[in-house]
C-alpha cells in the first residue's frame, strides 16, 4: 500500500468512526431532555472509563408490552383476539357458552364484556386459550396477527407498536443490553410474534399464564394448555416474575401503567445506575390520551410519585415525532 | 514483512488452526463410543454444510444437576445445606421446631427424615428456606459453599462437580450452545453458585420454587421467599418449566434419575436432530453405584427405554476416566 492510499483509508476510517459516533440512535425522538436522558444514561453505563459503568451481563432491561411497546386502546389486543377465537370456538360448539359473559364475547359484545371488569376478561381469556396445545395456540395467534386488524385504526396490529420504542429496544441491544419484555399479556400470547416484532426470542418473554400440563397424546409430546390461571404478571406480581425468571435486577425498566410501578421501583432500588421511564399518552390526535381513572392502562401514582423518584416521563405529544411503526 | 517471516507466520497460523481442531474437548472421557458419539452429534449440527446443522439460536442445551452435574449421594447436597440451615435456625428460635420431622432435622437425624419419605424432605426444605429475602438466602447459601464439607468424601461441594460434565458445559459453549441446568434444585439454591461453578447465569438456571412475593420492608424493596412450595421441577414438570422459561424445545439433554425421563422425551421429540444422554452411576470405587430402587437418584423406565428410544447411556466406570472437578 502506498503512502496516498494509507492516508485516504485513515481518513475513510475516521469518516466512518465519526458517522457512527453521531448518528442518531433514536429518529422519532424529538430533541427533547428526555431523548438525552436516555442517551445519557446509556452513555455513562457503556463508557468503560467511567465509573458508572456496567458489565454487560448486568445490562438488563425489561419493558412492559400493553401500552409501551405497542397499542391498548380500546382494549387490549390479546382480548380482541380471544374475542375473535371465543366466536370461532362458539360456532364449531356452543357447549362452551356458559355463562353470560361468554354469551356476550360470542356475540361480539365487547361493551357488556368489558363491563364484567377484570373477572369478565379472564374468563374469556381462560375459556379460548385453554384446550389446545401450545404450538397449535401459538399457530393460531400467529394466524390471527397476519390478518386481524385494529377496529379504531383499520392497522394490522404488528403496525401498531411504537416506532420510538422500536429504535430504543435496537438502540439498547447495539449497546449490549439484554431486553426482556415483562408484560401482563400471556407468554405464550407474546412469543408469537415477539421475535418477529421486536426481535425479543422466546426466553426474554416474560407474562402471565395459564396452567399448563405435559401429556404425551397419542403419542405425541405435548405441553397443553389447561384452564385456569397460573401466574398473573402485572403489578407486585412483576418483580416476582423477573426473580423467578431472569434473577438479576434490571438496570433499566419502561412501562407505562400503575401495573408497572413495582417493576420500576425494584429496577430502582440496586446499589449502582438504574434507569426508569413512564410512557406517557398524552396524544389524543395521533393515538389515545389517558391516565388517572382510564380502565386500561390507569396511570396515577406513576404520575404523582415520578419526579420524586427520578423516574422519566415520556410525553408522547411532545417527545416522539412518530407514532406508529407504519410509518406515519 | 519479508518473504521468510510471512511463510513462518502462515505455518505458525496453521499449527495453530490445526490443534484448536485437533485439541480434546473432552479430556477426561475415555476414547469410547459413548465420547464419539457426543462429538458426532456436535459436529452434525454445527456444520453449516451439513442438512443437519442447527442454528445457534436454536442450539439449546438442558442439563439435570442433582446426579448430572454433580453428586446426589447419600441425599441432595441441598438437603445437607437445610439440615445444617435448620440446626442453626433452632438454636435462635426453637419455637420453629413444630413437628417431629423437624425435630429430628435440628437435631441432625438425617436417617429420620429421610425416613419420613419426600413429604418430610420438603417441609425440611420449606422451612429452612423461607421467612428471609431472596438475596439473604443467597448469601447464606454461598457462604454455606465455602465452608460446608461431604460427610463422606470431605470435599467441598464445588469440588464435587463431575469433570467430565464441566468438559460438556463448555465444549457445548464453546459450540454455540446455550447451556441451562434444569433441576429439581431449588432455583435460588442453585442460582447462588450456578455461574461460578458452572458459568450458568441467573437466567438459564430453572428449578424447583416456593412461594415468593414482592413487598417494601422499611422502605427497601425486596423479594421475599414464603412458606409453602410454588413449582416442583421434576418429571412432567421438567417439560412445562423449559416452556414457560425457555419457549423452544431443546436439542440436548442430559439427565441421570426417572425423574429426567419426560426432559429427555420432550428434547428428543422435536422435528431436527436430537441428542438425549443418562449419566448412569456404575462406580462404586470412586463415586457411588445406584440405579433401580435408589430413593435418591431412581432410575428403571430410562434405563429399560434408552435403546429403544437412542438415547445414550453414559457409563461412569468405563467412560469416565475422572469423576470429579478436584483432580481425582
Amino acid at each position: 500500500m502506498n503512502h496516498s492510499n494509507k492516508i485516504f483509508c485513515l481518513l475513510f476510517t475516521a469518516i466512518l468512526v465519526s458517522g457512527a459516533a453521531f448518528a442518531d440512535p433514536l429518529p422519532s425522538w424529538n430533541n427533547t431532555g428526555t431523548k438525552s436522558s436516555i442517551i445519557e444514561f446509556v452513555n455513562a453505563v457503556t463508557d468503560p472509563d467511567l465509573s458508572s459503568f456496567v458489565p454487560v451481563a448486568d445490562r438488563i432491561a425489561v419493558f412492559d408490552n400493553d401500552g409501551t411497546l405497542w397499542g391498548e386502546q380500546p382494549v387490549y389486543f390479546q382480548f380482541l383476539f380471544a374475542l375473535d377465537r371465543l366466536q370461532e370456538m362458539a360456532r364449531d360448539n356452543p357447549d362452551i357458552i356458559t355463562s353470560d359473559v361468554l354469551r356476550a364475547a360470542a356475540a361480539g359484545d365487547m361493551g357488556a364484556v368489558v363491563s364484567a371488569g377484570e373477572a369478565g376478561l379472564l374468563e374469556v381469556v381462560n375459556v379460548s386459550h385453554s384446550s389446545l396445545s401450545v404450538d397449535e395456540f401459538q399457530t393460531l395467534v400467529s394466524a390471527w396477527m397476519e390478518t386481524a386488524t385494529h377496529p379504531v385504526t383499520g392497522r394490522s396490529y404488528a403496525d401498531m407498536t411504537y416506532q420510538p420504542m422500536q429504535e430504543l429496544l435496537r438502540y439498547l441491544r447495539d449497546e449490549d443490553f439484554t431486553t426482556y419484555i415483562v408484560s401482563g399479556g400471556g407468554v405464550h400470547f407474546m412469543r408469537a410474534f415477539a421475535e418477529k416484532l421486536y426481535g425479543i426470542p422466546p426466553n426474554q418473554v416474560i407474562g402471565s399464564a395459564g396452567e399448563s400440563r405435559y401429556e404425551v397424546i397419542d403419542g405425541v409430546p405435548t405441553v397443553m394448555k389447561d384452564p385456569g390461571i397460573a401466574f398473573i404478571d402485572d403489578r407486585a406480581g412483576k418483580p416476582v416474575a423477573i426473580d423467578s425468571k431472569i434473577g438479576k435486577r434490571p438496570i433499566f425498566a419502561a412501562g407505562n401503567s400503575d401495573g408497572d410501578f413495582e417493576m420500576l421501583e425494584w429496577s430502582t432500588s440496586g446499589e449502582g445506575p438504574c434507569f426508569a421511564m413512564i410512557v406517557h399518552h398524552t396524544d389524543a390526535d395521533r393515538e389515545y390520551a389517558y391516565d388517572r381513572g382510564s380502565s386500561i392502562g390507569g396511570l396515577e401514582r406513576g404520575l404523582d410519585e415520578a419526579d420524586a423518584r427520578d423516574w422519566l416521563i415520556v410525553d408522547m405529544a411532545e417527545d416522539w415525532n412518530r407514532i406508529w411503526s407504519d410509518g406515519e
